[in-house]
């Protein structure tokens, strides 16, 4: 294999996670490591729009102590974007500036951090980098809440995800015993086609307190069956919590909640607004008295309650990432493989980004209970590993430390 | 003073706090070693409802972990109500029911852990067993993540309640500035008439990370104003993080957001929707993308940080309620009075009920700053001290475990 020797580029794409900062901690150490190879670590503002402004952040001039910070920091702490580059056959401007301005720096190792459409992005550079014989490894590095990255059992930034759900839920659930008769709480959970992060709140259920429906965008959404389903736990109990994702459609596959009716720079339908609509139809038609929690960003933002276990995996992709990258593999993402067995353990692979790229993984039918309205023993299997640990970050008179960068 | 023995009855009403369970295991564990004078400590379900009701916990039969697990339980272990009893003047019929349990269970102690309404129903009790000449001491345990009850400096459950806050607000800021060009983002706080915990997001700023702009209910709202402000914060950045109390009003005094029009028990109007209100001003009149984040019940539930200045004061708060009882005061509230100095200490005090009943405490002028869309140092040198330390809960695979009570 040879030898390769320049600077690695780095660069955050799409929705922050609580953990991509720790895959950034995890690529950057690895590849100051082999400073034999890697001369120097830039980092881009904004991902790929960095790369195309020159807009970097050197990693050799930053404090020690601001690189530990990645951590725990939440958000995305080079930036983040959500440019969409076309093909290059389409139209070649980006391309050619990027070659420009990986030959001006000579990089030589592209690795990118992020989930489908990132990887979109990863897969096109790669592509028109073999295509113009420029050499350089490309490696995509997955992350994302939403956990539909095909091809690895999970993704970084799920499992702190999850377990802030799951410990919300837990936490409103308790808190809704206060009185005898409660309400129903509607609770709007990420994700817009997959319903991992919402299936998470069933987690909450294990220490007996958490959500009696969980409703999510793989089963098609009924208003019938949804107030009957309230009907039957309010009327039981006179409490109901319900955990939906933000992502529900109908049968005919139009989202429940979108109201704004404004799409994204992917074209994606900005979403939310579930809960409210559900609520109103509860307090209107059905005369029961119903609130809403839509916790919005700080799913993906709550680094006080990250998932060791997904802190400790999404360190590793990062380091992996490098690692294949120096063996002189290109076009590819890491992937976590679980090994079977009785305790949770995983393998560290790698798969083409030409298969990952733009394609959603749902949960499987073999995940969902048979009412549509929760999830089976298999998944609770599946994804109870992933929050598991409690990785407390550094507090200073009571507040978190995150980490800053000078250019 | 003589010597009284009997039983002593404990309950919790109004909303609840992450720390209210903390004050219940410090009056159970302190009464228990009292046993020479208390011989059982009972917890009403659903507070007074549950005297009412003969609706009782002995604690004699509990297990001990689940009494040690109240120090992190969210909500009300024992329930909550909000039962408004009525002067015994105007009708007698509760008195005379509370009378008559009192006499079978031998009730000599009673304490009663709430807020403003719960200090009126403490009052009014202790006020009747004077009048009936009944030999009890009733004793009020403050809680409130309103923090505005008056004669004690601060309030369990404001301390956990500020920290999960103004954590989340650091979080929201830092995830923000992934994007170059931002959202208005206006995260809606609790806190009916007094801003304490909507000023609290202000402590996010010491990170670095943090609110903008900070609209208390102390302060009359005015729309203009406010899009004066959105326009030259987000002109100059492209970013704004909004902190609102639910609470708002303006100059005539009526609620910004008070859409539902419904009303509580104690006459007060149900809260809310004041964030989406401000959102669809900005998205609709200034063209400036906006989103809200409402967080609800996890603000007084967020048992996984909570502060632990706060869970030792309430845990004490408890103690000191139960002692006071044991030297034969009657009538009172313990409060917390700070010792000034460079170093944040406190001592135990008590304060007379009938001062205190549905008084409210809202924040002083001199901690608001002049603009009125933020507070000044004395708020952050007040507020900063109560949301130290870090009270890590015990994780079992990722969940925190709850108390739980047979009856």
């Amino acid at each position: 294999m040879s030898k390769l020797k320049g600077n690695l580029l780095y660069g955050q794409s799409g929705g922050p996670t609580s953990v991509i900062n720790a895959s950034a901690y995890g690529v950057i150490t690895e590849a100051l490591k082999n400073s034999d190879l890697i001369e120097e670590v830039y980092c881009m503002q904004h991902g790929i729009q960095g790369a195309l402004n020159e807009d970097f952040f050197a990693m050799s001039i930053q404090d020690k102590e601001q690189i530990e910070f990645l951590k725990h920091t939440p958000g995305s702490a080079f930036g983040s974007v959500r440019y969409k580059i076309v093909d290059f056959k389409e139209d070649e401007t980006d391309y050619i500036r990027l070659l420009y301005i990986f030959r001006k720096y000579n990089i030589r190792y592209f690795l990118y951090n992020g989930g489908n459409d990132s990887m979109d992005t990863c897969y096109k550079i790669a592509e028109y980098m073999k295509h113009v014989d420029y050499d350089i490894r490309v490696i995509g590095v997955p992350k994302t809440i939403d956990n539909d990255l095909p091809y690895t059992d999970h993704t970084p930034g799920f499992g702190s995800a999850a377990k802030y759900v799951a410990n919300t839920m837990q936490e409103v659930a308790y808190d809704m015993l206060a009185y005898p008769k409660g309400k129903v709480t509607i609770v709007e959970i990420m994700g817009r086609h997959a319903g991992w992060l919402t299936a998470a709140a069933s987690l909450a259920n294990l220490s007996g307190f958490g959500p009696d429906l969980i409703y999510l965008p793989e089963v098609p959404f009924s208003i019938e069956k949804f107030k009957s389903d309230v009907r039957r736990v309010y009327g039981a109990s006179h409490q109901c919590l319900v955990a939906v994702s933000e992502g529900l459609v109908n049968e005919e596959g139009i989202l429940i909640g979108s109201s704004s009716g404004l799409k994204d720079a992917f074209g994606h339908f900005q979403l939310g607004g579930v809960s409210s609509k559900l609520s109103n139809i509860l307090n209107s038609e059905m005369r029961i008295s119903s609130r809403t929690i839509e916790l919005g960003t700080t799913q993906r933002a709550a680094s006080h309650l990250q998932s060791k276990v997904d802190v400790e995996e999404a360190i590793e992709v990062g380091r992996r990432a490098v690692q294949l990258a120096l063996k002189g593999e290109h076009g590819l993402m890491v992937t976590i493989n679980r090994i079977k067995g009785d305790e949770y353990k995983v393998k560290y692979g790698k798969h083409p980004l030409s298969e990952i790229a733009n394609v959603e993984r749902n949960i499987p039918e073999s995940m969902i209970n048979e009412d549509g309205n929760g999830v089976t023993q298999e998944f609770i299997d599946y994804a109870l590993p992933l929050i598991e640990g409690h990785h407390v970050p550094p507090f200073k008179a009571g507040m978190q430390q995150f980490a800053r960068f000078k250019k």
